[in-house]
């Protein structure tokens, strides 16, 4: 990054490039439109930031990132509080959301167990699912984890925890995604999509 | 983006997406991101940004970004003085100087010729440039904008200013990339290629 001749735009082409996905090259590309826009935007960007980063945190009760005390979905009284989908992180949470067809509410773990990466059971929020269906209000729990080893191995050992509570944990069904070719799934999809085959 | 739940998190990926090549899946994810940064790496962002767009202006001399009056190009006496590379933005300055081939210094338009966009000459660094060169200090200015038709345009016209105060005008050589193959060149490159060709 040595080759941009002023270093306030190094340091902020650095700091473009600690984010995810951007590499040095678009970094600078970005450092260089910061100097293009005007000066009350590029202040509003620093504002954005400081400001989501102080404003934005836990739902105390489904943990999902939230500027209030309780989040909309947990607040919302027409929503169904016997059912709880279980995801990994607040982007799972949008993806639901997104297909307006759930009506029920949230939990997320932020993360998924991976004891070779230390991400061991205590690291997840899996103490305040258990509190929160311990006053038995709670049905059924959807375990909607990612479809990998580490989302199979974390539904696995929540369900372990939650079925002795007398509650009925369910999984994601797994197939062929709507629209997609059968001649292109792979092996597992197309077995899942077989072993898992419904009545017409 | 309505479907992050925090406000202040849909406005920081809006911020995001209004970066060029950032689009709206990208910034959620850049502003998810964000959340799972320290407090003080964030400040730090902001504050990279505010300093970037406050302390980094043109250099009075080559019109490239620096954060002093003079850039460190333009104030290194073992540059030769007398060539002027003339280029688009402050991302070919960078181009140039990679190559650690070129001593001369540059002279930023910041644009390129393109009436059908109101990018008339007086909204380029050409005044600038005209001023630079009258003192008949120069003795060649290289034209190194794109070999596109508003990067031509632009060569061709500030070629017709300078050529009447005497002095040498060029402009960089199109042919065959290096380690290019022939077969893949485009048309307009070989036929370039061709025409500029070199004894051995």
């Amino acid at each position: 990054m040595a080759d941009c001749n002023a270093l306030p735009l190094v340091i902020l082409a650095e700091k473009f490039a600690s984010l995810p996905g951007i590499g040095m090259k678009s970094a600078q590309r970005l450092a260089y439109h910061v100097m293009s826009m005007d000066e009350e935007s590029v202040g509003e960007f620093a504002d954005a930031l400081i400001d989501a980063k102080k404003n934005v945190h836990l739902c105390s009760c489904c943990q999902n990132l939230t500027e209030r005390d309780i989040c909309p979905v947990c607040s919302d009284d027409s929503r169904d509080k016997s059912v709880i989908c279980v995801v990994e992180s607040p982007k799972d949470v949008s993806a639901f959301e997104r297909t307006r067809e759930y009506n029920g509410v949230y939990h997320v773990l932020h993360g998924l167990l991976s004891p070779m990466d230390g991400i061991t059971p205590d690291r997840l929020k899996l103490r305040e699912l258990l509190a929160r269906v311990s006053d038995g209000s709670v049905n059924e729990v959807i375990m909607a984890t990612n479809p990998t080893v580490e989302g199979d191995a974390t539904a696995m050992y929540a369900a372990s925890l939650l079925k002795p509570m007398g509650i009925t944990v369910t999984r994601l069904a797994f197939g062929l995604p709507v629209g997609g070719i059968l001649e292109y799934a792979d092996e597992v999809t197309l077995y899942k999509a077989l072993e898992n085959r419904n009545c017409m």
